[in-house]
């Protein structure tokens, strides 16, 4: 781990994040080393934030790092991986100040300690532009049971985890652009938005129920896509199904066309939940070592042309007019 | 591999550089599997690079490519790994043209075939800031043979590959802020800079006799303290043995202060060269190994308080007084 004038920074807040991985050698090497565990191979993901784009430019810089860590390892979920480890490569703003890296440590040591995974390495560095998080998340998965975008099966059913669309709704207050709900609701889905939960509890039974798995960032339509294409499958997924929150629900009975407001929630995004292709005779085992987080069925994988559809109370919905892009 | 509108970007210019890589999935998922060689280990390490920090605003994009993959190629050779793979992040300038992307694909393609290493995975954005590469490089090193900072012991010679200073004199053309050099030793010190070699091809030598390695990023008086410190040593090196290339001679015969001109050569960094502690009966066989790359030693390593000593024909240099930051 290099970093310009930083080394204070680097060996007083970061270095002791390293302790207890051996191979990360407290961060004064060129670089990591890291060994499969028995039996395993190495998943890595990668995701980079930037202010202003992936969080406001105001955010809690605790919280920051809390999500940067969170994203990724909602990867590692979707692999069926076990999280171990990340590297760290900041590019500070020009008017970072102390407190700002302070919390972003203070930040990461809480999240690294609620999923036990430690940092190994990286790279800080600062620029004029804005602050820019990029992480790289290491897992363990045993040898060829990764869980891919592509294993789906004509048949399965299209399956979501938890509920869609609180953090796009979380984002929209957060921006000023929605109607207000009331404050209960209101920080469910701020929470919602900023800390998602990196489904890494399931790893486990994915690897034994799913067909294929996706963690859901570009908005449930647009990945639940992703698997259809890479399986060279057709799914209809039906709109009134998909699984809402309490107060998704509630912001839902104000809004004047219901359609096009589900639309919305559905091509949000951020939502990290995942997507899976589960067949039909594994949805009970799925459930029971998913439980309590709830699970639905939202569609079923069909032979045809690779791509999504979705119905509204049986209707076909136009996707070209609703905004939605296909990927 | 996502990518926010980025699609046919990524399936039609990053996707065939994670041919021949089965565990990339094409970038097509949300990670990639990786597995160390038999009897190996992981190698993993990390370098941003920022537009207007670590490469000119106007630098051709094929470079820029070329440059994020060699520094962290660098890394890699410190630690005496084989590179195998690398994970990329782009953050790209709102301004990006097509013809930037497409040419960073090109430079991409160029380097990862020279080095025979392959795209597995990563993330591109936008944002309204600076330009923003990072590469995670991975390798391959047998089982408890990577080469440390830490492990320089008493009586270890300080050796250096290649020569020192090039990088820095080929940046201060480019900034306009040099007496000027014949045409040839310009395009030298340019291509010095903008093409640093990553000695690779040390990497199995380096494990059988050398102690402790670092590659030369900072600099070489920054890098080599950071092998005395982080081994607990003392070391002397003698500013009149750094090794220069005759590009770096030529200008430092128009030099009026000799001596401040090699203290700026050796603390210039960007080298990519490597900085070792050898024992004294392994050089000879290190400089077989490493041939036709030159080694020099320029200096001991011994007991003593841990750091860094410059002696100038035999009389200790003050750094304080030089402008070297100490870490």
């Amino acid at each position: 781990m290099s970093g310009g004038g930083e080394f204070d920074y680097i060996a007083r807040r970061l270095a002791p994040l390293s302790a207890g991985f051996p191979g990360a050698a407290g961060l004064s090497d060129d670089g990591a080393v890291i060994v499969p565990g028995p039996g395993c191979e190495l998943a890595v993901t990668s995701d980079t934030l930037v202010s202003g784009v992936h969080f406001p430019d105001d955010e809690d810089p605790e919280r920051v790092a809390d999500k940067a860590l969170r994203v990724n390892l909602s990867d590692l979920a979707a692999m069926g991986a076990r999280a171990r480890a990340y590297m760290l490569n900041i590019v500070w703003p020009k008017d970072a100040d102390a407190a700002l890296r302070e919390r972003f440590a203070d930040g990461l040591a809480a999240a690294q300690a609620e999923f036990g995974v430690h940092l190994i390495g990286g790279d800080t560095t600062s620029s004029p532009g804005p602050w820019t998080v990029t992480i790289t998340a290491f897992g363990d998965v045993p040898v060829t049971g990764a869980v891919r975008r592509s294993g789906a099966q004509p048949g399965d059913l299209a399956v979501v985890t938890g509920t869609i669309g609180d953090a796009w709704l979380g984002l929209q207050a957060r921006l000023g652009g929605r109607d207000r709900l009331d404050a209960a609701h209101e920080a469910y889905l701020a929470e919602r938005f900023t800390r998602p939960e990196p489904r890494l509890q399931l790893a486990d039974v994915l690897r034994g129920h799913a067909h294929a798995a996706i963690d859901i960032s570009d908005g449930l339509l647009a990945d639940f896509e992703h698997i259809a294409k890479a399986s060279g499958l057709s799914l209809t997924l039906a709109l009134e199904d998909i699984p809402l929150s309490n107060a998704a629900s509630a912001w839902l009975a104000s809004q004047p066309d219901l359609k096009q407001a589900r639309l919305d929630l559905v091509a949000g995004g951020d939502d990290y939940e995942l997507a899976l292709a589960v067949p039909a005779g594994r949805i009970e085992a799925l459930r029971a070592g998913a439980a309590p987080l709830p699970l639905t069925v939202a569609g079923r994988f069909a032979e045809g042309p690779s791509g999504l559809q979705v119905t509204w109370r049986g209707v076909p919905v136009d996707l070209t007019k609703t905004g939605f892009t296909h990927f």
